[in-house]
């Protein structure tokens, strides 16, 4: 069998050619593939600076840079995995809770495909639709969560529905494994001190900023991985869990975020789970002028198809041997 | 009694101070007042760029060169009209149905108080529940409606409530009166021949921006005159109007627009009506790097407060004598 | 028959969907096509700034907004043509010589199939050798030509080949009629003051842009119609012969230009004509920061479809009645 | 004699060498010069958007383009005057007064060597010392002042040097002969509606932007022409004048300004006259993102150069001919 | 008694509201406060890129975000402290000596009333008033500066007072005490090679850049608390000491910097010192296009309020437990 | 014998006077100098994104911030290297080919004077001709180059020069001595798992960025030292080496790359070695709105000045004592 590749810059110029994710092929559903790329352009549930509607266009342009082998790891995703750009979830803009619906829905469609999605955002609110999708396939996965938010109000602004309720809705409805749920990155102001507390009663791990602050987070994402051995996985990146001076280009910004380098670690780091299906949320080309956000955006995409199960790699660690 | 009076740039430099609309006093009701500036931050029934729920900020932040007095007129607001601004309406940003509630609501308050509300948009969705609010008070009212598009779709993507439905849903509801409604500039590409027959149907007059194009709007609107009399009036400028040159920074664009100067005889050319509001929408400041755009629409705001009735003119057109 | 159709935004929100020009389906080649968009990214011919390498991409992103139906003219272009987005040329951006060889062999591809091109540029180079395929089919071509600059240099750095050599190379090549050439907009400064006088010399009709301050160029159009009777003719538009005010976007840029309204005067001026192909070129994204100039050019590509043999006009005018 | 040129496009490319005006040579003094170009980085006398310090930077940039013979006109500036860019008055840019009487030095040496000095400002504020040096040796000047702001204030928050005060404070020091002063493009707001009364009681005459809208300046032009006659007069350029849709990158915006037309049908109907000096100010390049407000001003301040006496005009209006 | 509190998020949608400091109440002096924050809109102190008169707007709108409990520390500003936003300083913009007296004497009245003024900068010129008020009320200081130069110029062009001077001003007239001087972050290129000498011989802790790279500066602040003890101290923050990676928008970039967890480290280990006062100086809005050095501004100061005497930490480090 | 020295902020504020390297004197050749900053403006070997021809003249406008002694490291250039600015290689911009043969003679040209050219680029491409001169002089040189990417692919688009070539033509050309190349900062994604093996098979030391993360490059640099001892070196200094948190303007971007703290560990541990010339590589105006990046690449000019055989330290770490 022969597998989707890239447009390579030798046959069209990086420039040009198809929008696409990494200018794979694409097609309409996620038949036949063991991945997929799927846009999600979802803003009207941000609370703060919008744009985020725009994050799966550019993050695709952007893209447009990547090479099939990694470099720092060896992974040669594309060798043995099945891989296109299905396109966008086809939203209503002008109704988050139906968008909410509308996202489920097509979640089940990948899922029946027994394909893992990797989802270009959007505002985070979209993760709580995969997750019933995935609680549906897999029961309650277990998740790590890259934010510098942990998303988990009960309520915004009166509503059980937005940007910053994702994850206490997904528990509520059994979606996910509290004890295998980890959130990294975690800082900021808060509307009173309790609150990261909600998540530790839950039974979450928090790792909160200051904890990450220059050093390695090798050693833990080798926990991370202990903890949750084989339990499906879910991994979702919020962009604003990078400090803005590597990520500038997303809506609710925070100071004194992870550094790029861990945001590596991080997704390398969990290769050897079984990761069923990742996001990458948060982009916000309006205030992204040179177009760097997309780029890191697009990037973190590609290492999360690299720790998929079923990547080989051919040469370990190329780039360091 | 003495008058409200914007802060003037010899008393603090014009780049500080309050970051209040002509940098009047604000207050939070409109009691007391014969017009207000208020903000509606709404980007939430965008169907393109989003972005307008900046607006009413940026808005007020480019109004600092302001000055009291209207040189091209000899318009002189702050000698006879009591104004302020009265801030920001607490939108729901989740839920655009109920945003549009919380909206009317506000305006029934503050047309309680017989002031004459200015608004800084925010979406074209928003003047749907403005209109119901003036109908209560007024009846239905004349309508200039300035605007690249005509915003009378019955649904977008199945939705009653967007911001390309306003005007059917005010027309419905009984708020504008059909023949006494103008819709100047519109424009652009559409979903058949015949979108803009539905306006001409209900009575409305149409003029397309091909009819306005190198000429002067001035005998235009001694018609409009003509025709609505003393009806009162809503006074609806989207600032997408105006051809992209002169206002870049908006959501939805369409080439071949109005210029600047056919912009200031519309709203000059509405004096001697019984303006009764008017707002100022889709001002996209994430599209605006020059911050003209929000210049722009700060300015027409100003020349609509210097059209409503009761404003002095102490020395017509003291620019041009 | 049925005919491709842009996708809507009833069923995708504007903002997303495929990134090819009015998010037409695409197709490898121009078989079975009326028409077709086809993007050529090539900056190494231009002279002072770059960036026209990115122009295909985001006149197509830019492209979104863009409704079937032309409610300025009637035009119906997708109730009678078959149209579809055939992708990039995959240019040698290395090596501009070379590049100008497999822009020929494509175009000559193109017109195998009796396909009528519009093309998404990239800089004015790529004029020679679409006219060299041009001729092959079609004899030499009337020319109507907008722009700020002649581009009738014989050699730019000892060079014959750059963006601003093509015309005089298409002459001496036998692929233009020289008494059916315009030269529309044309002004600046010069080597010389002769330097518009080669045109001259030929037999072209040049039209300065101090000959269009401020006034319509119907009546031109009318002159050129009736000159060029039935002659297969070509349109190649520098958006550069716009004003800056109205196209700030590019790389050689000149003050004092033509309006978007003359813009519009003159391709919808051109109904009635065999346009055998045309081209929207010098459109400069990194130039062009709220992305409207890659939307001015999105819309006059459009323009464009509509005044080619066989669109049908339903409803003439229909904003205009 | 041979006169300096400009670098041309055919020995380095426009992108490149040296960053001075129009590439031509550098020189310390005006020593053997008909006319010069010459920076003044003022930004401390502006009272609202700064920026300005960097306009004689960037407008030297944006220059690059610029060829040696006028094409609209016929004028060959470098086939008759010995012009060079003697660089930037060094300011004391921490002392707006100290900085007022550096420039009047400056530029009585420059008018030493009976140079015509052609300013790249830098706020309004460097008008008065230069004016001042120009009637100490002219006397009283002719003035055609293009401008938003009559900047005949007689003090700003207590100051009588600042970017609104020049022209007040140049007549009270006998610098400018009142019954010959223009000032064309004056609008927007005022402090009161005798704002530009002033101006009229000293028998300067007032040109609103209003009385200019939708129509050619060149009546004006012959009218100021007959007025001055043969009398030394002094240019001076405003790019606020120009509606922010022409000229965005600037600090005091007002809507409803001249055109780009205008503004050349202005400057080309100087010719005739006795222009002993001119200078264009108030571009702010953190505000002109593409950089094209830099290039407007670039471009009129050659058109001055093209007026000046003893420019000679081989072939006029070689591109109209 | 009950504190002003932000205006939270579920109450009016952040990008909306008044734009004080956290959307804080406003007040016109600083009585009854026990911390205010207060703008001063300089920036004609500054020797290379402008625009820092927009800092105190810029780093307003973008408190927004900012909620009331530090979730890194614990501090809970709000619970035991009265603050609000009293406004900017009406500095007179075309005379930096006069500017600086109005500073002072605005200072005067704040501490007048016991208030610590947290200040939003402008440039740093205004930490020389500041500091002559601080002195008449405490003596002279402690002061922790932090900045990528040392300030002590004895002139620059000449002149005492300008952005590159205030240090030395300081000392000369007995404002801070020497020994408990400390500057953290300098480097860059000087006149001399002896430029940061001064300080040393003064009797100031010099702490370059390169000491600081790549390591905690924890135990550095637990040094500097036990030198100064129970002194009262002022805290000058320029961001500038930031590498631009951390925040481009300034106008004196130096590369090489401090980062964004090492500014957080040095405020909030200045807990538990009798902080009198603090600036945050330098950020240049026309320099930040996605608004972030500003964001890193208004959490800077933030940060600030949270160490001063008197703060609450009910639950120490709660984000971190 | 007295020195060229920058120009002083003390004698013409510093965003004025010439636009030369640190407003250093220029002149047209390399006679009589140590040391020359020279500008390359190319762009069209450029693969993804283009803008570098505009590299050399931001990188000099903003090296206007430069002093001439380093307070990081003592040393004092101008007290000891006679240094110019001797402006921009004369580029054919439509010939890829012939650029680089004009490039390889003006190098010839510099290097017969004994001058250590330190190049202002421009892309990749450049360094080829570069080490074809210097080869010429010096017998094939080390090499110490610091980059994203190898470019030591064979061919791109079947072109054997483009910026992805140089060093595999270098080698192939006899330009470089293998056992003293030194890669350093490679990473990303790559065409096949072996992309980084044949700069190894060759004999080429690669240090690939994840063996850099968060950690000191002195050791490193100590090594490379010790490896090459007194061999003539070049340093070729790509600026996309680094993350795109410090520079972000450039046109092939990776991310998880080095830090600015890294990139002077590196140039700065090049003191002692004999380099012979200096690039750096790869800014992008246009992808750089704050200017920051050309910045940060006018800074590492500066720092490769300082290590130049023949610098004078008259004061060790003067910053650091």
């Amino acid at each position: 069998m022969s597998f989707n590749q890239p447009l390579g810059g030798n046959e069209m110029p990086r420039f040009a050619g198809p929008a696409t994710m990494m200018r794979l092929p694409s097609q309409e559903t996620a038949e036949g593939l063991d991945a997929c790329f799927v846009g999600i352009p979802l803003d009207i549930g941000t609370s703060n600076r919008s744009g985020t509607r725009q994050g799966p266009r550019y993050i695709r342009i952007e893209s447009c840079m990547l090479r099939p082998y990694n470099m720092g790891t060896g992974a040669a995703p594309f060798d043995s995995l099945q891989v296109a750009d299905i396109g966008d979830v086809p939203l209503n803009t002008f109704d988050l809770k139906k968008s909410v619906v509308i996202i489920e829905e097509a979640y089940d469609g990948i899922l029946a495909h027994d394909c893992r999605p990797l989802t270009l955002g959007g505002d985070h609110t979209l993760v709580y639709p995969i997750l019933k999708a995935m609680a549906k396939k897999h029961g309650p996965v277990a998740l790590i969560h890259v934010d510098a938010h942990a998303d988990i109000n009960d309520e915004m602004f009166g509503e059980k529905i937005a940007h910053g309720t994702p994850f206490r809705r997904a528990l509520e409805d059994g979606c996910i494994a509290a004890d295998k749920v980890f959130q990294i990155g975690l800082r900021g102001t808060g509307y009173s001190p309790e609150d990261f507390d909600w998540s530790r009663q839950q039974g979450f791990t928090v790792v909160p900023a200051e904890d990450c602050w220059m050093k390695s987070l090798t050693p833990l994402m080798a926990e991370i991985r202990a903890k949750i051995g084989d339990h499906p996985t879910y991994l979702s990146y919020d962009i604003d869990s990078l400090d803005p001076a590597f990520a500038p280009g997303t809506g609710t910004v925070e100071i004194g975020g992870l550094t790029i380098w861990q945001a590596l670690e991080i997704i390398r780091g969990c290769r050897g789970l079984d990761i069923v299906g990742g996001d990458l949320v948060e982009v916000s080309p309006p205030y992204d002028p040179s177009g760097n956000t997309a780029l890191v955006g697009a990037n973190l995409l590609y290492e999360m198809l690299c720790i998929l199960p079923g990547v080989r790699y051919p040469d370990e660690a190329p780039g360091n041997k």
